[in-house]
Protein backbone atom coordinates (compact mmCIF):
# COMPACT_ATOMS: atom_id res chain seq x y z
CA UNK A 1 0.00 0.00 0.00
CA UNK A 2 0.90 3.70 -1.05
CA UNK A 3 3.31 5.48 1.62
CA UNK A 4 3.87 9.28 1.32
CA UNK A 5 6.81 8.29 3.55
CA UNK A 6 8.51 6.43 0.31
CA UNK A 7 10.22 8.65 -1.46
CA UNK A 8 10.54 6.46 -4.56
CA UNK A 9 7.04 5.06 -6.51
CA UNK A 10 7.93 2.44 -9.15
CA UNK A 11 6.20 1.99 -12.14
CA UNK A 12 6.29 -1.36 -13.64
CA UNK A 13 5.66 -4.97 -14.66
CA UNK A 14 7.80 -7.93 -14.42
CA UNK A 15 9.85 -7.07 -17.86
CA UNK A 16 13.68 -7.31 -18.04
CA UNK A 17 13.44 -3.31 -18.40
CA UNK A 18 11.65 -3.01 -14.80
CA UNK A 19 14.28 -5.35 -12.97
CA UNK A 20 16.95 -3.22 -13.87
CA UNK A 21 14.96 -0.77 -11.69
CA UNK A 22 13.99 -3.02 -9.08
CA UNK A 23 17.36 -5.41 -8.14
CA UNK A 24 19.22 -1.77 -7.60
CA UNK A 25 16.20 -0.53 -5.72
CA UNK A 26 16.40 -3.44 -3.46
CA UNK A 27 20.19 -2.92 -3.51
CA UNK A 28 20.15 0.60 -2.67
CA UNK A 29 17.39 -0.82 0.10
CA UNK A 30 20.30 -2.70 1.57
CA UNK A 31 23.14 -0.30 1.29
CA UNK A 32 21.30 2.74 2.59
CA UNK A 33 17.68 1.77 3.77
CA UNK A 34 15.85 3.54 0.25
CA UNK A 35 12.43 2.78 0.60
CA UNK A 36 9.97 2.10 -2.41
CA UNK A 37 6.38 1.51 -3.44
CA UNK A 38 6.19 0.11 -6.11
CA UNK A 39 2.52 -0.16 -8.66
CA UNK A 40 1.79 -2.57 -10.83
CA UNK A 41 1.30 -1.18 -14.56
CA UNK A 42 -0.33 -3.92 -16.57
CA UNK A 43 0.93 -4.25 -19.92
CA UNK A 44 -1.67 -6.46 -21.12
CA UNK A 45 -4.50 -4.40 -20.26
CA UNK A 46 -2.52 -1.54 -22.02
CA UNK A 47 -2.53 0.64 -18.87
CA UNK A 48 0.96 1.78 -19.80
CA UNK A 49 -0.63 3.87 -22.80
CA UNK A 50 -3.13 5.46 -20.87
CA UNK A 51 -2.78 9.85 -20.34
CA UNK A 52 -2.08 9.20 -16.66
CA UNK A 53 1.08 7.31 -17.14
CA UNK A 54 1.87 8.81 -20.14
CA UNK A 55 2.02 12.58 -17.98
CA UNK A 56 4.91 10.27 -16.57
CA UNK A 57 6.47 8.55 -19.51
CA UNK A 58 5.62 10.04 -22.71
CA UNK A 59 6.59 7.26 -24.28
CA UNK A 60 4.29 4.87 -22.71
CA UNK A 61 6.54 2.24 -21.39
CA UNK A 62 7.48 0.49 -17.91
CA UNK A 63 9.47 1.53 -16.11
CA UNK A 64 9.09 4.51 -14.52
CA UNK A 65 9.95 6.35 -11.39
CA UNK A 66 8.36 9.60 -9.29
CA UNK A 67 10.48 10.90 -6.55
CA UNK A 68 8.17 12.48 -3.91
CA UNK A 69 11.64 13.64 -2.09
CA UNK A 70 12.39 15.70 -5.18
CA UNK A 71 8.83 17.51 -5.86
CA UNK A 72 7.68 14.33 -7.71
CA UNK A 73 10.59 14.61 -10.57
CA UNK A 74 9.53 11.87 -12.90
CA UNK A 75 12.66 9.58 -14.97
CA UNK A 76 11.39 7.36 -17.74
CA UNK A 77 14.10 5.02 -19.48
CA UNK A 78 15.17 2.50 -17.24
CA UNK A 79 18.83 3.55 -17.76
CA UNK A 80 18.10 6.70 -17.07
CA UNK A 81 16.60 5.81 -14.09
CA UNK A 82 19.30 3.81 -12.61
CA UNK A 83 21.63 6.87 -13.21
CA UNK A 84 18.83 9.28 -11.46
CA UNK A 85 18.78 6.88 -8.08
CA UNK A 86 22.25 6.26 -8.22
CA UNK A 87 23.37 10.25 -7.93
CA UNK A 88 21.21 11.23 -5.92
CA UNK A 89 20.18 8.01 -3.44
CA UNK A 90 24.03 6.40 -3.93
CA UNK A 91 25.97 9.01 -1.90
CA UNK A 92 28.87 6.71 -1.28
CA UNK A 93 29.39 5.54 -4.79
CA UNK A 94 29.00 1.98 -4.00
CA UNK A 95 26.93 1.79 -7.08
CA UNK A 96 29.07 3.93 -9.38
CA UNK A 97 30.86 6.82 -10.10
CA UNK A 98 31.32 10.57 -9.60
CA UNK A 99 31.32 12.15 -12.80
CA UNK A 100 33.43 14.72 -12.03
CA UNK A 101 35.65 12.92 -9.02
CA UNK A 102 36.36 9.92 -11.32
CA UNK A 103 35.27 10.64 -15.13
CA UNK A 104 36.83 8.25 -16.39
CA UNK A 105 34.95 5.46 -14.78
CA UNK A 106 32.13 7.67 -14.94
CA UNK A 107 32.55 7.32 -18.66
CA UNK A 108 33.37 3.34 -19.05
CA UNK A 109 30.39 2.85 -17.14
CA UNK A 110 28.29 4.78 -19.54
CA UNK A 111 29.65 3.39 -22.31
CA UNK A 112 28.41 -0.16 -21.34
CA UNK A 113 25.11 1.17 -20.27
CA UNK A 114 24.73 2.42 -23.63
CA UNK A 115 25.83 -0.81 -25.67
CA UNK A 116 23.41 -2.53 -23.42
CA UNK A 117 20.67 -0.50 -23.87
CA UNK A 118 20.98 0.39 -27.55
CA UNK A 119 22.07 -3.62 -28.34
CA UNK A 120 21.41 -5.39 -26.09
CA UNK A 121 17.83 -4.73 -24.83
CA UNK A 122 16.35 -3.83 -28.18
CA UNK A 123 17.72 -6.83 -29.94
CA UNK A 124 17.09 -9.33 -27.96
CA UNK A 125 13.68 -7.38 -27.87
CA UNK A 126 13.09 -8.65 -31.30
CA UNK A 127 14.41 -11.86 -30.55
CA UNK A 128 11.64 -12.44 -27.82
CA UNK A 129 8.90 -10.89 -30.38
CA UNK A 130 9.71 -12.90 -33.42
CA UNK A 131 10.51 -16.56 -31.25
CA UNK A 132 7.32 -15.80 -28.99
CA UNK A 133 4.90 -13.22 -30.43
CA UNK A 134 4.62 -12.58 -34.06
CA UNK A 135 1.57 -14.58 -35.92
CA UNK A 136 3.68 -16.07 -38.37
CA UNK A 137 7.11 -17.82 -38.24
CA UNK A 138 9.83 -15.87 -39.93
CA UNK A 139 13.15 -18.32 -40.01
CA UNK A 140 15.17 -14.76 -41.50
CA UNK A 141 13.97 -13.00 -38.67
CA UNK A 142 13.95 -15.18 -35.70
CA UNK A 143 17.36 -15.91 -37.18
CA UNK A 144 18.85 -12.40 -37.16
CA UNK A 145 17.59 -11.92 -33.84
CA UNK A 146 19.01 -14.73 -32.33
CA UNK A 147 22.23 -14.53 -34.37
CA UNK A 148 22.65 -10.55 -33.13
CA UNK A 149 21.87 -10.93 -29.36
CA UNK A 150 24.30 -14.21 -29.40
CA UNK A 151 27.32 -11.75 -30.92
CA UNK A 152 26.39 -9.20 -27.84
CA UNK A 153 26.73 -11.99 -25.42
CA UNK A 154 30.10 -12.59 -27.11
CA UNK A 155 31.01 -8.82 -26.37
CA UNK A 156 30.00 -9.47 -23.04
CA UNK A 157 32.18 -12.39 -22.59
CA UNK A 158 35.21 -11.01 -23.69
CA UNK A 159 34.36 -7.79 -21.35
CA UNK A 160 34.33 -10.09 -18.72
CA UNK A 161 37.54 -12.23 -18.96
CA UNK A 162 39.10 -11.37 -15.91
CA UNK A 163 36.75 -9.32 -14.67
CA UNK A 164 34.04 -10.02 -11.91
CA UNK A 165 31.79 -7.02 -13.30
CA UNK A 166 31.64 -4.39 -16.13
CA UNK A 167 32.63 -1.37 -14.88
CA UNK A 168 35.31 -0.43 -12.09
CA UNK A 169 38.94 -1.05 -11.42
CA UNK A 170 40.38 -4.32 -11.56
CA UNK A 171 38.03 -7.00 -11.78
CA UNK A 172 35.26 -4.40 -11.48
CA UNK A 173 32.67 -3.97 -8.97
CA UNK A 174 28.74 -4.54 -9.25
CA UNK A 175 27.52 -1.21 -10.26
CA UNK A 176 24.25 0.11 -12.32
CA UNK A 177 25.95 -1.14 -15.67
CA UNK A 178 25.60 -4.70 -14.62
CA UNK A 179 21.87 -4.13 -13.03
CA UNK A 180 21.55 -2.71 -16.48
CA UNK A 181 22.12 -5.99 -18.60
CA UNK A 182 21.73 -8.55 -16.27
CA UNK A 183 18.12 -9.06 -16.36
CA UNK A 184 18.00 -8.76 -20.11
CA UNK A 185 20.88 -11.72 -20.70
CA UNK A 186 18.84 -14.08 -17.76
CA UNK A 187 15.95 -14.15 -20.32
CA UNK A 188 17.60 -15.74 -22.78
CA UNK A 189 15.42 -18.86 -23.30
CA UNK A 190 12.63 -16.43 -23.87
CA UNK A 191 14.41 -15.55 -26.45
CA UNK A 192 15.74 -18.70 -27.81
CA UNK A 193 18.88 -19.07 -26.66
CA UNK A 194 18.48 -22.34 -24.85
CA UNK A 195 21.72 -22.25 -22.38
CA UNK A 196 24.86 -19.73 -21.99
CA UNK A 197 27.51 -22.61 -21.72
CA UNK A 198 29.17 -20.84 -24.40
CA UNK A 199 29.49 -17.65 -22.75
CA UNK A 200 31.09 -18.54 -19.66
CA UNK A 201 32.29 -15.31 -18.57
CA UNK A 202 28.70 -14.21 -18.79
CA UNK A 203 27.27 -16.87 -17.08
CA UNK A 204 29.20 -16.65 -14.00
CA UNK A 205 28.51 -13.03 -13.75
CA UNK A 206 24.67 -13.95 -14.24
CA UNK A 207 25.48 -16.13 -11.22
CA UNK A 208 27.55 -13.97 -8.96
CA UNK A 209 24.73 -11.39 -9.11
CA UNK A 210 21.95 -13.81 -8.27
CA UNK A 211 24.11 -14.76 -5.17
CA UNK A 212 23.43 -11.30 -4.27
CA UNK A 213 20.64 -11.22 -1.99
CA UNK A 214 19.12 -7.64 -2.97
CA UNK A 215 19.86 -8.27 -6.23
CA UNK A 216 17.83 -11.55 -6.28
CA UNK A 217 14.94 -9.96 -4.37
CA UNK A 218 14.57 -7.29 -7.24
CA UNK A 219 14.47 -10.06 -9.68
CA UNK A 220 11.50 -11.47 -7.58
CA UNK A 221 9.34 -8.53 -6.38
CA UNK A 222 5.62 -8.81 -6.65
CA UNK A 223 3.11 -6.31 -8.62
CA UNK A 224 -0.13 -5.09 -7.07
CA UNK A 225 -2.90 -5.37 -10.17
CA UNK B 1 46.50 13.75 -42.39
CA UNK B 2 46.49 13.35 -38.58
CA UNK B 3 48.54 16.10 -36.38
CA UNK B 4 49.30 15.27 -32.85
CA UNK B 5 47.72 18.89 -31.85
CA UNK B 6 44.79 18.18 -32.49
CA UNK B 7 42.89 16.44 -29.13
CA UNK B 8 40.64 14.34 -30.73
CA UNK B 9 40.45 11.80 -33.15
CA UNK B 10 36.97 10.33 -34.44
CA UNK B 11 37.09 6.84 -36.12
CA UNK B 12 33.92 6.89 -38.27
CA UNK B 13 31.92 6.63 -41.73
CA UNK B 14 28.90 8.54 -43.07
CA UNK B 15 26.26 6.46 -40.67
CA UNK B 16 23.66 8.33 -38.54
CA UNK B 17 25.72 7.18 -35.72
CA UNK B 18 29.01 9.24 -36.52
CA UNK B 19 26.78 12.14 -37.68
CA UNK B 20 25.66 12.48 -34.06
CA UNK B 21 29.55 12.93 -33.40
CA UNK B 22 30.61 15.03 -35.89
CA UNK B 23 27.50 17.66 -35.92
CA UNK B 24 28.29 17.98 -32.20
CA UNK B 25 32.43 18.26 -32.58
CA UNK B 26 31.88 20.83 -35.16
CA UNK B 27 29.39 22.76 -32.70
CA UNK B 28 32.21 22.28 -30.24
CA UNK B 29 34.60 23.38 -32.82
CA UNK B 30 33.08 27.02 -34.02
CA UNK B 31 31.90 27.44 -30.16
CA UNK B 32 35.25 26.77 -28.35
CA UNK B 33 37.71 25.97 -31.34
CA UNK B 34 38.44 22.33 -30.54
CA UNK B 35 40.05 20.43 -33.30
CA UNK B 36 39.76 16.98 -34.05
CA UNK B 37 41.45 14.24 -36.76
CA UNK B 38 39.26 11.90 -38.62
CA UNK B 39 39.91 8.40 -39.25
CA UNK B 40 37.63 6.48 -41.81
CA UNK B 41 36.47 3.29 -40.86
CA UNK B 42 35.01 1.73 -43.82
CA UNK B 43 32.12 -0.37 -42.57
CA UNK B 44 32.03 -1.95 -46.22
CA UNK B 45 35.16 -3.41 -45.96
CA UNK B 46 34.50 -4.86 -42.37
CA UNK B 47 37.07 -2.69 -41.21
CA UNK B 48 35.26 -1.99 -37.64
CA UNK B 49 35.84 -5.43 -36.96
CA UNK B 50 39.27 -5.61 -37.51
CA UNK B 51 41.89 -6.46 -34.27
CA UNK B 52 43.37 -2.38 -34.40
CA UNK B 53 39.81 -1.23 -34.11
CA UNK B 54 38.56 -3.93 -31.52
CA UNK B 55 40.80 -2.15 -29.40
CA UNK B 56 39.19 0.91 -29.45
CA UNK B 57 35.64 -0.37 -29.86
CA UNK B 58 34.87 -3.56 -28.08
CA UNK B 59 31.53 -4.14 -30.05
CA UNK B 60 33.32 -3.29 -33.77
CA UNK B 61 30.90 -0.39 -34.65
CA UNK B 62 31.37 3.08 -35.86
CA UNK B 63 31.89 5.76 -34.15
CA UNK B 64 34.41 5.46 -31.45
CA UNK B 65 36.98 8.37 -30.11
CA UNK B 66 40.36 8.57 -28.53
CA UNK B 67 41.21 12.09 -26.85
CA UNK B 68 44.79 12.32 -27.32
CA UNK B 69 44.52 15.19 -24.74
CA UNK B 70 43.26 12.98 -21.82
CA UNK B 71 45.84 9.52 -22.20
CA UNK B 72 44.35 8.60 -25.74
CA UNK B 73 41.04 7.84 -23.30
CA UNK B 74 39.05 5.83 -25.80
CA UNK B 75 35.20 6.20 -26.02
CA UNK B 76 32.61 4.08 -27.63
CA UNK B 77 28.69 4.06 -28.30
CA UNK B 78 27.40 7.46 -30.01
CA UNK B 79 25.85 8.64 -27.23
CA UNK B 80 28.45 7.92 -24.41
CA UNK B 81 30.88 10.05 -26.76
CA UNK B 82 28.20 13.07 -26.87
CA UNK B 83 28.38 12.95 -22.89
CA UNK B 84 32.21 12.38 -22.69
CA UNK B 85 32.83 15.45 -24.99
CA UNK B 86 30.32 17.65 -23.12
CA UNK B 87 31.63 16.83 -20.34
CA UNK B 88 35.45 17.69 -20.79
CA UNK B 89 35.43 19.65 -23.86
CA UNK B 90 31.82 22.28 -23.42
CA UNK B 91 32.76 23.77 -20.24
CA UNK B 92 30.22 26.43 -20.48
CA UNK B 93 27.75 23.98 -20.80
CA UNK B 94 26.16 25.50 -23.88
CA UNK B 95 25.33 22.29 -25.03
CA UNK B 96 24.05 20.45 -21.62
CA UNK B 97 24.21 20.45 -18.28
CA UNK B 98 26.26 19.66 -15.20
CA UNK B 99 24.85 16.58 -13.20
CA UNK B 100 26.06 18.42 -9.92
CA UNK B 101 24.61 22.10 -10.20
CA UNK B 102 21.77 21.41 -12.77
CA UNK B 103 20.63 17.63 -11.91
CA UNK B 104 17.14 17.64 -13.05
CA UNK B 105 17.90 18.99 -16.14
CA UNK B 106 20.80 16.89 -16.61
CA UNK B 107 18.45 13.69 -15.86
CA UNK B 108 15.81 14.93 -18.52
CA UNK B 109 18.52 14.89 -21.01
CA UNK B 110 19.77 11.34 -20.79
CA UNK B 111 16.24 10.67 -20.60
CA UNK B 112 15.55 11.91 -23.89
CA UNK B 113 19.17 10.42 -24.92
CA UNK B 114 18.25 6.87 -23.96
CA UNK B 115 14.51 6.94 -25.45
CA UNK B 116 16.80 7.42 -28.52
CA UNK B 117 20.00 5.61 -28.33
CA UNK B 118 17.35 2.48 -27.37
CA UNK B 119 14.12 3.31 -29.09
CA UNK B 120 14.80 5.20 -32.24
CA UNK B 121 18.69 4.32 -33.34
CA UNK B 122 18.23 0.51 -33.41
CA UNK B 123 14.38 0.71 -34.47
CA UNK B 124 14.84 3.09 -37.49
CA UNK B 125 17.77 0.35 -38.21
CA UNK B 126 15.76 -2.89 -38.57
CA UNK B 127 13.74 -0.80 -41.01
CA UNK B 128 16.45 0.53 -42.68
CA UNK B 129 17.44 -3.56 -42.77
CA UNK B 130 14.09 -4.85 -43.74
CA UNK B 131 13.51 -2.26 -46.51
CA UNK B 132 16.83 -2.33 -47.96
CA UNK B 133 19.11 -4.62 -47.10
CA UNK B 134 17.44 -8.16 -46.35
CA UNK B 135 17.76 -10.58 -48.98
CA UNK B 136 13.79 -11.13 -49.12
CA UNK B 137 11.00 -9.11 -49.27
CA UNK B 138 9.16 -9.82 -45.41
CA UNK B 139 6.02 -7.41 -45.55
CA UNK B 140 5.47 -8.33 -41.82
CA UNK B 141 8.66 -6.99 -40.54
CA UNK B 142 9.28 -4.33 -42.99
CA UNK B 143 5.79 -2.83 -41.44
CA UNK B 144 6.71 -3.19 -37.93
CA UNK B 145 10.06 -1.30 -38.19
CA UNK B 146 8.39 1.52 -40.16
CA UNK B 147 5.33 1.52 -37.58
CA UNK B 148 7.33 1.79 -34.32
CA UNK B 149 9.96 4.37 -36.14
CA UNK B 150 6.72 6.40 -36.51
CA UNK B 151 5.14 5.61 -33.00
CA UNK B 152 8.60 7.20 -32.12
CA UNK B 153 8.52 10.45 -34.62
CA UNK B 154 4.63 10.97 -32.37
CA UNK B 155 6.61 10.97 -29.43
CA UNK B 156 9.24 13.40 -30.05
CA UNK B 157 6.48 15.72 -32.04
CA UNK B 158 4.27 15.92 -29.01
CA UNK B 159 7.69 16.38 -26.76
CA UNK B 160 8.66 19.23 -29.44
CA UNK B 161 4.87 21.15 -28.87
CA UNK B 162 5.87 24.54 -28.13
CA UNK B 163 9.38 23.75 -27.79
CA UNK B 164 12.46 23.97 -30.32
CA UNK B 165 15.06 21.60 -28.17
CA UNK B 166 14.40 18.44 -26.59
CA UNK B 167 16.16 19.53 -23.54
CA UNK B 168 16.39 22.36 -21.12
CA UNK B 169 14.10 25.28 -19.67
CA UNK B 170 11.35 26.89 -21.36
CA UNK B 171 11.27 26.12 -25.36
CA UNK B 172 14.96 24.57 -24.59
CA UNK B 173 18.58 24.66 -25.89
CA UNK B 174 20.10 22.76 -28.65
CA UNK B 175 22.29 20.07 -26.50
CA UNK B 176 23.76 16.92 -27.46
CA UNK B 177 20.48 15.08 -27.08
CA UNK B 178 19.32 16.58 -30.52
CA UNK B 179 22.78 16.19 -32.14
CA UNK B 180 22.02 12.37 -30.60
CA UNK B 181 18.54 12.31 -32.59
CA UNK B 182 18.77 14.40 -35.45
CA UNK B 183 20.80 12.14 -37.88
CA UNK B 184 18.63 9.15 -37.57
CA UNK B 185 15.06 11.30 -38.06
CA UNK B 186 17.24 12.56 -41.05
CA UNK B 187 17.54 9.22 -42.44
CA UNK B 188 13.53 8.54 -42.51
CA UNK B 189 13.54 8.08 -46.58
CA UNK B 190 15.79 5.12 -46.33
CA UNK B 191 14.11 3.01 -43.66
CA UNK B 192 10.74 3.58 -45.94
CA UNK B 193 9.12 7.29 -44.53
CA UNK B 194 8.74 9.51 -47.63
CA UNK B 195 7.74 12.34 -45.54
CA UNK B 196 7.70 14.31 -41.91
CA UNK B 197 5.35 15.83 -42.84
CA UNK B 198 3.08 13.70 -40.73
CA UNK B 199 5.03 15.09 -37.59
CA UNK B 200 5.33 18.88 -38.20
CA UNK B 201 6.93 19.60 -35.39
CA UNK B 202 9.90 17.43 -36.05
CA UNK B 203 10.04 18.40 -39.56
CA UNK B 204 10.64 21.99 -37.80
CA UNK B 205 13.06 21.05 -35.39
CA UNK B 206 15.30 19.33 -38.04
CA UNK B 207 15.12 22.51 -40.16
CA UNK B 208 16.01 24.43 -37.45
CA UNK B 209 19.24 22.04 -36.65
CA UNK B 210 20.30 21.88 -40.50
CA UNK B 211 20.31 25.74 -39.96
CA UNK B 212 23.15 25.84 -37.29
CA UNK B 213 26.58 26.00 -40.37
CA UNK B 214 28.21 23.83 -37.28
CA UNK B 215 25.84 21.15 -37.27
CA UNK B 216 25.14 21.09 -40.95
CA UNK B 217 28.86 21.06 -41.46
CA UNK B 218 29.10 17.82 -39.02
CA UNK B 219 26.44 15.87 -41.36
CA UNK B 220 28.47 16.56 -44.23
CA UNK B 221 32.17 16.00 -43.03
CA UNK B 222 34.00 14.07 -45.52
CA UNK B 223 36.31 10.43 -44.59
CA UNK B 224 39.68 9.26 -45.73
CA UNK B 225 39.20 6.17 -47.65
Amino acid sequence: MASASKPIVLYGWPTPNARKVTTFLEELKVAYGLDYDIEGIDIGKNVQKQPAFLKINPNGRVPAIVDRARNNFNVFESAAILLYLQQHYDKENKFGFDPKADPDEYSILLQWIFFVHGGLGPIQGQANHFNKYAPEKIPYAINRYIEETKRVYSVLDTRLTERDWLAGPGRGIFTIADANAIPWVRGHAFAGIETLDEWPNVKAWVARAEARPAFKAGLDVAYSK
